[in-house]
């Protein structure tokens, strides 16, 4: 006899993260200092100096537990946002707190529904409980489409990804009001805001304010991260904003001490310095404005963006993961999306030097 | 209508952590400088210095997501452990390794079996999905009743702590094999042997291999963690050891990410200094025999510890959680063991100085 595991096992497929830069180092001999990493949506600029700072004076801690209460982090939250402790739960990065809700509201009779080409880890965390994913066909969130499957389905989790990720576009706050009017409090519906800041700097029309959502609607969630303009990828710090009973039982399924002690300091610390989240999501526009122009001038279609990141969407004469491969080898790290079905590779927007390597690498390669 | 969770989540209560000082520091107004925390089972002799001055050399990294195939990591672990890459899965302390381990091989249909008083997160996340805890009825791990109880059960899972948390006392290495050898492969058996370095050192007969383990059963897998003799319990660093196969259904439940850029850089490096480990061991089993001769001189009951901390047994003429809640209002943080239903105080051994002060205190209580 043999050790079994679940079935639903056999379905799941790991993610594939961009490709890190000891890995390029390992399989091409690159030397680290001429590798550009523009695959994972890290903020270019690093983190805010005051957060190096603070995490750098309490570096002699790591071997003490955090304080699970998360006390000083969820002032910083419950300030920022203008909500109650009771309505936050800071996860191991917003991909976390996804794995919370999943768990506690959808089983595997559930349905869940998201967008044809969204986040890839709504998709994975769905199948580690054996539930079923449904997708719109529309590229672009489309909640006509969104609603229609929902009245059919049923589904007990909405996935709403603004500004998406891997595609940059970002839907206004009337439509996602509009939409959640519609839909039973029996559905959870999560707003994902993983790139709300750079939208919301771009198109006023694109902010969401989670006090307001949840005043409102009282099955709603809404995701944030200190990992993008926070400028905290490595330290996986997210949260959820919700109402006290849902919190409430998503808590239950949290593990203790989900954040590391230093990771606690920096994203509470970060909370403090919005002056480095300004600059850093203003200078991302700016050289934004570079890759349009590239674009334009090699007629490459682009998606409009709203998000540190552009996805550049090849004609059939070019082949995006041909393409990502060539880039790779000279030490350029992009995020090919045929693993979305899309022939298209998405570029975070770098700084202004790493920009133009990569206007170079690709004017050679298009 | 409202929002229905899965109803399994009723069950669950969530983990008692130890107080952290920030809690003390806002109930009892006590200056942190002040406080004393032997709660946790951290290690008082904090990190290595040379993880320190890793760690500090890459924080400026904070932006950066970590290498998600974790090579330098995995590197040190195999060589270690003398396992290689395929056996190995990394989880945000070992915590995280049961949490995957459950959700792959249980289910709401599944019988988990654990020792009556063991680590309280093998019920915790048995209970995230429904699956039924059965418990021996020996304070020690008493393997034939576990057998006796498997048979009865066919449990999915069997959790083996060893040094047992919160108790402290330990098996023979060969009251394990002997086990092993009795149960079919479709049970899947766990040893987490988190303080197991501990028990190592004070003796041999305890001491497990990993290596040998997995060679010989292939339904085992052995949990380990940086938390402990590492002197890394804020960094969120543990792992399993199993073979390819079991490891590679659990991988497929582990998020990218898992771990933060610094937690990687800190557990890799704590295993360039076992130095420090050795160090650290020693001086715990010199402070621990202070607590031996305490408990004789004031006629209270010990378990025999291998770790490093030390539970005493109180008769019935005291109240553990009296006599934790008296200590915690003069700075002196340690765990009450009521929430085991067990009268008994479980304390960390701490520094020369800080037992000096437990005594002290506890003199006057009892």
């Amino acid at each position: 006899m043999i050790l079994k595991f679940n079935e639903h096992l056999a379905q799941i497929k790991t993610y594939e993260a961009g490709k890190p830069i000891e890995l390029v180092v390992r399989e091409y001999g690159i030397e680290p200092k001429d590798i550009i990493k523009l695959a994972s949506n890290e903020n270019p600029y690093g983190s805010s100096p005051k957060v190096i700072k603070a995490v750098g004076d309490i570096v002699k801690n790591m071997s003490l537990y955090p304080d699970d209460s998360m006390l000083k982090l969820k002032n910083g939250l419950k300030k920022r946002f203008e909500v109650e402790g009771e309505n936050i739960i800071i996860g191991s990065g917003s991909d976390q707190v996804i794995e919370f809700l999943i768990h506690a509201k959808a089983n595997q009779n559930s349905t869940i529904l998201m967008n044809s080409i969204t986040f890839a880890m709504y998709e994975i965390y769905a199948k580690h409980i054996g539930a079923k994913v449904l997708r719109t066909a529309s590229q672009k969130h489309n909640m006509g489409e969104f609603y229609e499957l929902y009245k059919e389905h049923k589904p007990s989790i909405i996935f709403i990804c603004t500004p998406n990720n891997p595609t940059g576009d970002a839907l206004d706050a009337s439509e996602i009001y509009d939409f959640l009017a519609k839909i039973d409090s029996d559905t959870l519906v999560v707003i994902d805001a993983a790139y709300i800041e750079y939208a919301a700097h771009k198109d006023a029309k694109k902010a969401l304010y989670p006090k307001d959502l949840i005043a409102k609607f009282n099955n709603v969630i809404y995701l944030g991260t200190f990992s993008k303009a926070y400028g905290l990828g490595g330290m996986r710090v997210g949260y959820g904003i919700s109402n006290g009973t849902i919190i409430k039982e998503l808590t239950k399924l949290r593990p203790p001490f989900n954040i590391t002690t230093l990771s606690l300091e920096a994203a509470s610390e970060a909370l403090n310095d919005e002056e480095f989240v300004a600059k850093s999501i203003g200078a991302n526009f700016e050289q934004m404005s570079r890759y349009e122009d590239f674009a334009k001038n090699q007629k490459i279609d682009i998606i409009e963006s709203y998000t540190n990141f552009i996805t550049l969407m090849l004609d059939s004469s070019k082949n995006s993961t041909t393409i990502s491969n060539e880039l790779l080898k000279k030490g350029m790290i992009v995020r090919d999306l045929a693993s979305y079905n899309t022939n298209a590779i998405r570029v975070t927007i770098g700084t202004h030097e790493q920009n133009s390597r990569f206007f170079e690498l690709m004017s050679e390669l298009i």
